[in-house]
């Protein structure tokens, strides 16, 4: 400890990143962030913008990049990722940020992802389970997984589902997003023979909408999968990227 | 009508009938039975068992065969069943009756349903979908359709279902009939260019089960399907062989 | 396939025309066109537009105009639709355009219907049924059916209803569309010999508003009804143009 | 009081009268009995039997029938009334019991219940609405009101209803049972100028069964109801009979 | 029916009142307006205004006021009420327009309401449940009854309440409308002896909000009392005028 | 630790009591049993038999009596309360057994309660709240509190509850069970000054019933008020017991 | 009473406060303010802002300052607290006005809440959870009570909470709020011996958000808790400081 | 096929085992076994019991022990395992039947699992999860995973939960078994860096109860986790079997 103490006397180590390794996480006025489980899991500590304000988000985006040298944000909105962008930039000029729709990965200078030897199919059943698919993709890149996405392979025609089966059979787990009745996790899951997570979308309409019947039929699914709440990309990327490094041996 | 009263008077005509052919509907002390609606919409009006006594099941039921020359009745009990074959029996020593699982269908002698062209295809996803789907099949049957059953070819071996698809496309209509996740009929729909006709089935258990996600799934289906509710063997019979009077031409 | 291939070459033949022929679907970077369904089941495959950006509809629409001729887009905004009139329009400029409420059919010049030998009742309760009863007629129109609107004849005054008994049993195939408490599907089976089809609406409010009263108590009617989802006019008018399709003998 | 006091002490007075008049209500180890609101409302307070032993609801109707000289007990086992008439026998030897399917009314001897001038009509969509419908019936009878029982007039074969307007409409008020889709309230309402209360019955199955889409259909009603709770028919006919009073001009 | 032919040729009769007359209806492209029952049950046939278009709503209120001397719109907007009054001054320059908050009622020159000889009381729990009341009561006035409003003697505070108890006791009918826990009906109705309607108000926040628990705990009353659907003033308010006519003996 | 380690050597000790003290729980193959908690909180820990062979039951039934001197088990059937007798009276021959209806106190030879300074009030609407009163009386007076019960005070009635508002006054927390609309505790809880816990309970029937409508009703009660869930006695008991604990100054 | 009106008279003092030491509250055209209440229990009266009008909630919190000294009002809005603060300072031009959040306290000149001695823990699981936390503590503080506020140890990251045991133990009873899964306020429970007021807080998305699976998870609770609804921060201030007052001996 | 035939004819091997080659399941009367996904995944397909005549239900059974060598039942009652028992014996008469609660497996002689290199952790929260723990336990250890059973952790008491950290974190992925609030999975996510499996189980009672608190928190989960319906023990030993068949390279 006197070490560290000492690195943070030279300016050699933040303040935050001593607190971090010292206590596991960082307190800070906008919340605590919790460094420890990031290193531990592999997995970024994703900060759930919906909420909060747009100083806080910042605040804890640059708590993270602090401290694990990157953040994720999810659901974030144009006014909470600017707020993120400067404040960070300010702290590190070099920072890279990649926004994809509502996710956004700032990244000290220099950071790389690791690289695992494992592969994430994420697979989705329409255009409009695009972007919770992304938001699953850039959690299990990040993680240091590949990912390979195949799209728009939903139920009613099945000529598409089935013209993917070898991509399908090929990753390690697959991530299966969809909406209104939600099948296609079932059907994709009687044809391999990895782990399936099954991901329902908030598309539909009217009775057993907004992802209600997605979830329930993936509950309910006569195959084996396991299930993460509708809309929930960070949380089926996170478990699939558990699950390659479980894979690849990491962390072991 | 005068001449109705005469037949009556004549004993030709039981009064039962005559109420019925007058007003269109019998007057029982166990209730009113409907024979006009039996005979324009070509379905049997069913007599649904659970909530009456048997001795009121009776009635009904030989009214029924009084009026219409048969009667459906679904969701039978074994007493509800005894009382119905005992009283009919009565007035009809040569009856026959037939019982399957839940539904008994009893007939006046010679009685013979009518002969359409047109063929309902049922389809169930396992096991526990055939009595409901057997319930189906009376109704069809008794309306004068042809009906091809198709078993046990749930989408989590889709090998099975798609050995059928050759049958699945002959039949004018379809009834799928599945549980769990229910996701059998929208996968059906996609390869067939026939009206099909959702039946949930009250199997599954935990957060959606008892039919509630394979209902809302049909529902949201990404394919053209109509449903009807769970367990609803007789309404899906009904509705299919509705269609395949239209297909036939009956009743024009 | 040469055959097909040269044509492509000659110009004859569009790629996405020769793609769907060869494979059943288009692939579009906003997603796979099923046109193959489109074919064989005789109703358009729908572009249900939430969710999706203007110009993820009008890629949709165009390849949907390029390989069966329209496109039939539901629930569009204005700023979709006018994607989508651009797009087709640039590629087809003698195109046609029909909006209705929202939805929004768009037709390759010299597109015609087919004309099938069966007429669709579609009956409202109210005038808020309006729209979602537009949905099901131009779905059916497409088809190639004829269709007979009957407006307004909800269960409050039963005279409204009764005056129309005639009209009603004259169709192959009914679409009955109500909210509040739905009844109207209720009533109108119990007087025809037809396949009704029951189409909920989302008005009402308070508990068991939007939809939710009439689509539960069509789906315990005591007469025969099959039922579609909560405003599925596109699914109900597509049914319903199947049945139609059944009834002429179209597709054998 | 003193006259109270001394009518207990010569023994004219039962103590748990003199209590309820001096108090509105009798303790009993089983429970109070609020005999006030009896003599107040002119409909007797109902005793409902779940959930109390045997011995509690005897206890209880002896309360009752000491207070105001009768008990209504509704959905009452055979233990229970055993149990009742044991204990109001050994009290008032000469009583007497009215038991009709699970409801009991027990009336000390010379009972008279009062003659109001006016008339609810209670009307049942089917012979399941039978039980439901005479609890609200006794409920009428004993608060003096006519009652005409109009029955098995569901909206499934419209004839049967429409035979019945005259009759309807001669009603004060009335109390229309269904169950299912439970629309027979909302077509009643339509035909007449009275106040209808409509009283959802615990029939259908599946997916809004249990009197679900009875009791949301008539809280949705087009026309004009007010609605009590599935089943309720105690409730039912103790509102239609407190409107019976207000008509007749009883308690002003 | 000459007559009446002869009239509109004269002039002396409007088109409209004539069919409505004739029909009991008025057939507009914007629906179909119920005279009839208007006319029969002596309380106004309200327009719903949510879901139509202001021209929609205009058309259907001048309609009404054509044949049954004034229009009654509910949950109307700005637009849709100026489009009424511009309708209907068009028509009738001297009508008369009497807006209180969402509700408008238009009155062709020269309109009376009736003249009952029955009080309805209007109670509500708290400022919140204003607007709802108001509904109720300007439909009790059109139908001729009196009003008495007790506002704001919700049950947190009992003495608000028991000093008012005269109050309550006089009125032949009582309205009663609460949100949140909605227990003010359930107190009203063991004070009185007079028929009580409860009417939840969609106040309220969290689980059970928006009127729910309100709703649900009047159908559960340890009480007598009949219920509307959340925020259904209207409604409220015409059951309480059918039986306020009742007590008056209006239509007989 | 050395000398408890003697004791146990010595026969002073029991092994559970020893690991209890080291540990704070008992590891027995029915289950680990939280004795610290008990210790720590002066509330018993419960035992929830439901879902718990005879044995199991039995086993951490000793457990408990062996470390924290008594055990009570909730929701007991006869079977598990025998074999708890028999399991306690095996290792303990003069222990003592208190069981009042579904709740069992099996208390080691000499066991005493503490005696807090603190009074709770139990309250109940009706007779059937019984039970659920009496499950968190037994808690209650393990801890030490005195108990005042209050019963049968509905709202239906207010006298009966308004004459009791000296004694609702005198305690210092409050525990007001009431099922059907569960409008006792908001009335009591604007009575008094001191803290209310709501209690519902499963009484009730149809739409809200099982406690649902009370439950929701006391969470958007208009005064203030803390709740439990429906049924459950324990906790409210043992939340009243932990306020008992804090007013008396017990623990510090 | 005459001292009072003489008071009044001599404009020493107000005719609301007069009213309101007559009878319990004032009643004004905006509602009645129950002044009693709040003397009663200590606890201020809140006015809840949604649903009323600016010049409504002025109204009533002028009432309250006049009667009580000060108005608490909730979920305010910016027009709403700016009308408040114009009322109240017309009135008392020396007021003060702390706003927090949604939170408004309007304080008369020279106001000092009482000095309870007893703490109150508020304990948040994250960022979201603070505006609810913050409506809490305001009540807690106007009740006179010490409030330890401790932020962001929600359960994913155990050490944040073990790191603050002795504070947590200290408090003489816990608020904890937290929303998702809601799993802090069972987690908090089992690591103290006061009671525990859990607070769930409307934050998480798709299935069992907004607060649901935080409810319910409260109701189920392992440990002993009683529970407020969603996002009832007042609800939980004001029973934690009832609770307060009790170990204070406030009161009595 | 030749060969395949050949050994057919030769009787060394059943025509079960041939259709199953072939074809990918088998045909009985009974309903289709899909043999071909049990050798795919590497996990049993399970027979689950429950709506199955037991003659059915051993018929499944043989033929899953003649084309798989084993078959897995689950949830079967004393009637059913006695049907299997003496079905498989009679053709394989040294078969072996393994118990456990309500899962059934039984072995054809000389069947021996396979040996994977990967170990699934199966936590308890409580005596009550045991059944359901142990239907996964019965996959795990059929697909040849390690399996350490941690019972009884449940997060009322942190202590029994903190004493097994080492062993949660040497599995290579968890299934966490919780009833009531759920809270375990959640806690343990925290503390490991393996994919946890949250498996709700239906304990519990009032709201939320059956399972339903726990599946909505996990779903809602602060930590990263994947879900399966409440009491699936088989779906989510499947589910970690395949991902303990993924860790250890197995199906490569």
């Amino acid at each position: 400890m006197r070490e560290l103490l000492e690195a943070v006397a030279a300016g050699e180590l933040s303040p935050a990143r001593a607190e971090a390794e010292l206590r596991g996480y960082v307190t800070d006025e906008a919340g605590r962030f919790d460094a420890a489980r990031t290193a531990r899991r592999g997995i970024p500590e994703a900060i759930f913008a919906p909420g909060k304000t747009p100083e806080q988000v910042a605040r804890l985006a640059l708590a993270a990049v602090e401290t694990t040298d990157r953040a994720l944000v999810t659901r974030v909105t144009d006014a909470q990722a600017g707020a993120v962008e400067a404040a960070v930039s300010d702290e590190f000029p070099d920072a890279s940020f990649d926004r994809r729709g509502v996710t956004l990965l700032a990244a000290a200078p220099g950071y790389e992802p690791p690289d695992l030897d494992a592969t994430v199919g994420i697979v989705t059943a329409g255009t409009v389970d695009g972007p919770v698919a992304e938001e699953a993709q850039v959690v299990c890149e990040d993680a240091g997984a590949a990912v390979d996405r195949i799209d728009d392979v939903g139920v009613a025609a099945l000529d598409r589902l089935l013209d993917q089966v070898d991509r399908l059979r090929e990753a390690d787990v697959l991530i299966v997003a969809a909406g209104r009745e939600g099948a296609l996790p079932t059907v994709v899951a009687g044809l391999v023979d990895t782990p399936v997570v099954g991901l329902p979308v908030s598309s539909g309409y009217g009775h057993g909408g907004d992802g209600e019947a997605a979830l329930l039929g993936m509950l309910q699914s006569c195959t084996v999968l396991s299930v993460v709440n509708v809309d929930a990309g960070f949380v089926a990327g996170a478990q699939a990227a558990l699950i390659a490094r479980a894979v690849d041996g990491a962390g072991e």
